[in-house]
């Protein structure tokens, strides 16, 4: 509960983001206060320190972000999840829906070999489509979803239900 | 030397992408090899350990990966710079051109304070376009570009020239 408060302190609300009615969670405050980053990207880990990770695999765009300090923090290599067309070279794709359309994530074929263990990672859990399309992906691929962390969920869009295949593992609950 | 030859290893080179004629510079297997990422994240920020970065700034998307790697390791906050629409706060915003067309970075308007020592990174110097523009946005907000660092340039086409102003410091030259 400390570590809920401390980080609280340093995410923003932001009322009618991305549209009317929406109370958007500002992470860029967190990010700019180096012992706040240090002590998500701690927490994010923690329990994956001694669970064999083979890479952590984070989505585009702020996935990116605490994705690759956790996939540091643990010793272990990086893969990122896109948006269509970024990646260069053959990529497995996974369609899945969102709030406002569709919508898909893609990997490089041979970002993830057989029997590796993923640990995913994003910022937010919110309906859950996007992460559950992603353990969708490293599965396609070969791999093992060993957990799914996010720094923030948002208890109400029940996206836990989406994901109830993984553990999942937040720091900030709203 | 040694390092740029160790770090080519880990960069594929993709044919006719993103469209014919060009080769794009993969960077997804020196991400997913720990030992190659670790060094990339050392040697960028090599140079600006006693330089009092007071934080790092990342370009999105791949320069989030590096950016906050090296923020990170220089014990510093991280600043992203984002495409169009993606800041739920009030932004500043700077358009400029690519080969393309056209394209603008927005940041915070408090993401940077008077007198904050930027350190910008990205994973790829080419034109300078975007680099140019990102520097532009941190001076408009009011802080001052100590260094542009990246991971490749490709020196064919004189990013340098754009950002003469400024140091640059790259790691692997094509």
């Amino acid at each position: 509960m400390l570590v809920m408060n401390l980080l609280k302190e340093q995410i923003r609300d932001i009322v009618d983001f991305p549209k009317p009615g929406i109370v958007f969670k500002d992470i860029t405050p967190l990010l700019k206060d180096p012992d706040s980053l240090q002590l998500v990207v701690q927490q994010l880990a923690a329990p994956y320190i001694k669970a064999d990770i083979t890479a952590v695999a984070g989505m585009e765009a702020r996935g990116f972000i605490f994705g690759s300090l956790v996939a540091n923090y643990l010793g272990v290599g990086f893969i990122p999840l896109r948006k269509p067309g970024k990646l260069p070279y053959n990529v497995a794709s996974v369609d899945y829906t969102l709030e406002y359309g569709n919508a898909s994530l893609e990997a490089h074929i041979d970002a993830i070999e057989q029997g590796d263990r993923i640990l995913l990672i994003d910022d937010l859990l919110a309906t859950g489509g996007t992460a559950k399309a992603s353990c969708q992906l490293v599965e396609q691929l070969g791999g093992e979803v060993i957990a799914c962390a996010f720094v923030i969920e948002l208890a109400l869009l029940s996206g836990r239900e989406q994901l109830s295949a993984y553990p999942i593992h937040t720091l900030i609950t709203y």
